[in-house]
């Protein structure tokens, strides 16, 4: 446990306080892409509405409709909210657990920044207002091989303990 | 990291052990989330064999079945897990993050009870035993709001941290 | 917060350093979980390229193309990697949250171990090479089980915050 000589340049104190400040940026951005991921769901909603298609018996509000799917301004919000499923919760895990290592601050608050900023722009160009190619790739990549780089930093450190 | 002086009421000591009673309600709570969103896995399963639906080729358990998508009973259970990982897990790390900024016990805790509540009732309202609306959409919006309320929480105690 | 006279047998420290072996053990298996749902992505891609199956407009990196979907050997690693996110990520939260009971370093070091091959076989006769049923089912299983023992463990000990 932490002992008295503990100071920020040793992986033996507590990573996951207020004191620490790559922690700290961490919380903002890991907040900002959860506000963003919910509003992935009221983006759907909004798509919902606006189209009147509903997957659901109980969901149809307006009268002489019927269940309807495959919609594809609904199902384009929805393939990018699960690409977001898909990218943004492992990371969650992996650079809340990279942070136990004990990096760099300037590194790591940069790639939290870097990762989430790549993420907001993912969706204004995939769900918000498509854009050609590439730029969803690259939107893509930039978090993909933020949290590979975690994950191989985070790996190497605990390999004997596989 | 803790210094001797630390008390529940300042943000210095570790928030994140059992001797702090808001993690350990948030523990328990999590835990029947994290229960209740396994279970999902079970009632598809438990839909696919009553329906005999079944999507890939080595699952046909019985003779003269092929493989077959959008079963209705099925893609309702399959959409109420789906929307379980999408307000769930965001959940499971915004709440888990939330506990750092040290909140009052007796608000942090009542959130958890609530949230993890409406959650139980969401799943009923949806796959179990479909009811009129505005159930559902009243049981989803309560998780929602007490996320964006821990969100914003935690987002303005670390704002300087952007 | 950490009295003076805590030690690896007690539940009063912080669990969750590089000191607790337990919490490196995670760290490791973690991280293999996370590159391995990520590479679930990539293999996707590369379905979508092989078989030139893409969803969106902005995607038709080929002439004389059109949106499609419903492509049996891109949904096959589509459901593969869904069934990760239904079961690796609550995975995840549950045995970071199993690490603060301080369980029996042992006993807890082959869970995670035990739990993370699983679903890497899991994924190589789902999504790979199909092989007969019940390898599939055997494999996620597992994982789910020691999930629920996890998830016993913490709720009994946090019984009383309910």
């Amino acid at each position: 446990m932490s002992s008295p000589q503990s100071s920020n340049n040793t992986t033996t104190g507590d990573m996951f306080t207020l004191e620490n400040r790559v922690f700290c940026c961490y919380l903002f951005w890991a907040t900002v892409l959860v506000a963003k991921m919910l509003l992935m769901s009221l983006l759907t909603a909004v798509q919902r509405f606006r189209y009147k298609v509903f997957p659901n018996q109980e969901d149809l509000f307006f009268k002489n409709l019927e269940v309807q799917f495959n919609d594809p301004n609904v199902e384009r919000v929805r393939r990018a909210h699960r690409n977001d499923m898909e990218n943004i919760l492992p990371y969650f895990i992996m650079s809340l657990i990279y942070i136990s290592t004990n990096p760099n601050a300037v590194v790591a608050c940069n790639l939290f920044r870097v990762a989430s900023v790549a993420r907001i722009i993912h969706t204004l160009v995939y769900a918000v207002y498509p854009v050609p190619q590439p730029s969803r790739i690259l939107a893509f990549a930039t978090m993909l091989l933020i949290t590979f780089y975690m994950a191989a930093v985070v790996a190497l450190r605990t390999l004997s303990f596989i």
